[in-house]
């Protein structure tokens, strides 16, 4: 089955590459055919996302497979590749989905049924909806391509309140989820392969992926595992400075904060050395924020966002350049399936602002509900609301679970022999670092895939428990890790980590050294 | 005003080019910049989209004038550049929205609810809405990223009612509306400005846009006015031989059927034609089929999809490649904001559908409330539902009311001195051609706009109606024209039509020769 799996997958054991192939298929192209694999743009042919690569497509197919044959030794595909709250039963907001479905049903709201309505939904739930309804009309219209302005009029009431500086709805891009203003933001930025991004290895891969799809050159720097994945700025000035001798324009830093694959969050002091390293170098700062409430060490490590930072270091980094993305699918909220989301320009250009309408124009607009959820998420029900103690009761029963099983997970990765792992501090996911035995690497090198991608695979086929090989992410040549979210329900949760270990153990007595 | 707007904007009148300028603010950005006008990717600069460019810009200028200004000579805004029924009223259809907010609320769904539910909602809807989360889950998690399985067996199944022939859940990728769709399939058929697409001329601007912004070549070929806006195989032929004699790759053939801005709908003779162009000429179908149900001569003029057409041509088409976009925005159905629809890839290599996959992972999925739609369109209620008369009055009112928009519409156009106008046979547009005077030509020249966008500012200044000039389209040399939707609602038409008949009356008074 693994066989067959290789056969079909170019899971090239690359250590000198931070990227990791997905699916391919070797193209069937009968002669007759315009278009193949081999003749396709070739910037697609060599994007890669492992995200939603070789180990989930394996997962689905195993996961259809349970339904007849009982005999795989597990009864259910846990999909730990994706941050997907809701696919693992994590509950929607009770307030936000009512909002939700009656901006949807508008005639509910008509006077004859306010009776029968009110047994259904509170009082407030109407009354956003209300309001919304006045501001969109109907959600079946196109809005304005920038996004409703009352809805970014709240978002930039919302940056107020968390940043405690002024911030402009017309600086305010609606976007369908955080990914496509970072697509967008990039391509912006970039002109062709000379044009250099610089993003953290390891990296969310919508970075690498984007990057080769627009065909512009990923400038890695290097997060220190061994200082809670640290970011230090001489290795930003390390890197900036070869890539810039070896001829590569670059012109943007990348920074996921709280870390995406990596979990950790930045300290205040840290960031003010980033944002003067972006103002001595010349580069525009993109900080992608969609973590910014998942934060399990508030004390030690808070999160204050970039524009903060960024403003309260006074006007003259006013020339300092900022891209803040946001998105519903993370926090407590989980609307993953709703693309929804926003991007805040600090500093940035008019005429460029006109250029960013002009693309999201092209797209006609970002989906009404995704931007219905990004209101909601900003400006949640406020204490003395109908809502808010239910809202309150909810949001802090996610976040006090999520918090547990990152502490329970990292405890179990920590547990393996060979296992080594940082706590997380933000995000949905620990990065543990492996040292697979050299008797499992030639083996992975024999059935040709990366170490890490065999040890998943492993996994994969002994738990049902999907996970990302560190390749899929980037990390120093000849380590390997593997992300995973500590997404699982908490009720299965031991069991989760029992699978695991069971896994582990066996592997680890099949290839020990 | 009007010179206000020309300094701010780029309406240049370049008879030669197929594009139209949209608002572009010459760049202000300050020294310390690395982001400004002059400097982000040029493709991106280059792209132009008339559709929401400067007069729509201008028209949401207005409207919000009108909120304090009640002297500008009418009372509101009437936007006809953009095919956005439920902006102008249109009601939704109401199984639809009441589905939809079945799914984002399933609280409703429990057994203690039904009682409260029944008054609010049918039986169907509420059917429907568990059958769908059955599959879906919720409608909060990220989706399979080519579609909710369950999603693509039924439209697979629609196709099947429509052409009988058999379609493959396993060839449909459900889209953010097709917009997205197209864009993902023409970047997978171009590699650089030597690949190139064909396009008709006038065209829906989404595909001159999408062209610049991947830095591919359009090779234009021209409908003829004349013959209601006839497609000729010896036009498309005498197209090809010219690009590919320049050495452009020609990969590609796009078909708006039926026509936007020019609403013409093809014979089905027409099409085997064009198929057979496409076998012989090596090129990729690729047809824009949105307007499949915005049919008006149903009797001359019925819909053939190209699905069909092909299939039932023979085996030995079989290597004849082509996809087909739908979406939820148009129809009767006019869910623009919800940004749904999908579409179909026939003949494609397995290859290349792996790689469109790993395109769409990239996004993660597209929004279920989207796919949600397009699993209403694609399966609406039946004889025998309980929604099932409702739908059908809903539908067949919209479709009777567009009709005599339209058929009014062109017989107010044809009124016009030196304006001549086709019918619409489908689609929600006309597309005029106006005789405008040289002391007018002359006019814009002095203003710097294009003679069309002369004509449709002095129309949108006059009286808030906002059209598109055909240069925004493209059109053959030394004509103008411009596109206006029929979609203003029915008891505000007479009106709508007399204030463009007032408006034109004074604008020949003042210009005629």
């Amino acid at each position: 089955m693994l066989r067959n799996l290789y056969r079909t997958t170019s899971l090239a054991a690359r250590q000198s590459n931070i990227h990791y192939r997905t699916l391919r298929l070797a193209s069937t192209g009968s002669k007759g055919k315009v278009l193949t694999t081999d003749r396709i743009n070739p910037h697609i042919r060599n994007a890669e996302y492992a995200v939603r690569g070789a180990l989930p497509i394996r997962a689905e197919a195993l996961s259809k497979e349970l339904q007849t044959n009982k005999s795989l030794g597990f009864d259910r595909v846990v999909f730990c590749n994706i941050g997907n709250p809701q696919q693992l039963q994590q509950k929607p907001i009770t307030f936000f989905r009512q909002v939700a479905s009656l901006c949807d049903n508008p005639e509910l709201l008509k006077a004859e049924n306010r009776e029968d309505l009110l047994k259904l939904y509170p009082q407030d739930a109407i009354d956003r909806a209300e309001l919304l309804l006045k501001h969109i009309g109907s959600v079946g219209a196109y809005s304005h391509s920038q996004g409703l302005p009352h809805i970014r009029e709240n978002i930039a009431k919302f940056l107020e309140r968390r940043d405690g500086f002024p911030a402009n709805p017309e600086h305010i891009y609606l976007t369908q989820g955080a990914s496509s203003g970072v697509q967008n933001v990039l391509q912006m930025l970039t002109e062709n392969e000379k044009s250099g991004i610089m993003i953290p290895i390891p990296q969310y891969p919508l970075y690498s992926a984007t990057l080769s799809l627009i065909n512009a050159t990923p400038v890695p720097y290097y997060l220190k595992e061994e200082q809670d994945w640290g970011l230090s700025v001489a290795e930003l000035k390390k890197s900036v400075d070869e890539s810039r001798a070896k001829g590569v324009d670059v012109r943007a830093l990348a920074i996921i904060n709280p870390g995406n694959p990596t979990g950790q969050c930045l300290t205040e002091g840290n960031m003010r050395e980033i944002v003067d390293f972006c103002k001595a170098e010349n580069l525009v700062l993109l900080a992608d924020e969609v973590y910014q409430t998942n934060i399990y060490k508030p004390e030690q490590r808070p999160f204050h966002s970039f524009k903060k930072v960024l403003r309260s270091m006074g006007e003259e980094y006013n020339d300092v350049e900022l891209f803040s993305f946001h998105s519903t699918s993370k926090g407590m909220i989980g609307e993953c399936g709703r693309r929804g989301g926003y991007l805040e320009c600090v500093n940035i250009d008019e005429g460029v602002l006109q250029q960013l309408y002009k693309v999201a124009s092209i797209s006609l607009c970002p989906n009404v509900h995704g931007q219905i959820m990004t209101d909601l998420m900003t400006n949640p029900p406020v204490e003395g609301d109908a809502s808010y103690e239910l809202y309150n009761k909810e949001v802090n029963g996610i976040y006090e679970s999520l918090r547990r099983r990152a502490t329970k997970l990292a405890s179990c990765f920590n547990g393996l022999e060979n296992v080594t792992c940082n706590d997380a501090e933000g995000a949905m996911y620990l990065f543990p670092r492996v040292r697979i035995p050299n008797k499992a690497i030639e083996a992975a090198k024999e059935a040709g895939v990366a170490a890490d991608a065999f040890y998943a695979l492993k996994m994969l086929e002994a738990t049902g428990v999907c996970v990302i090989p560190g390749s899929g992410f980037g990390q120093e040549p000849n380590t390997w890790h593997f992300r995973s979210t500590f997404l699982p329900e908490e009720h299965l949760f031991d069991q989760f980590c029992s699978n695991i270990e069971k896994f582990h153990k066996e592997f680890m007595n099949e290839y020990r050294d």
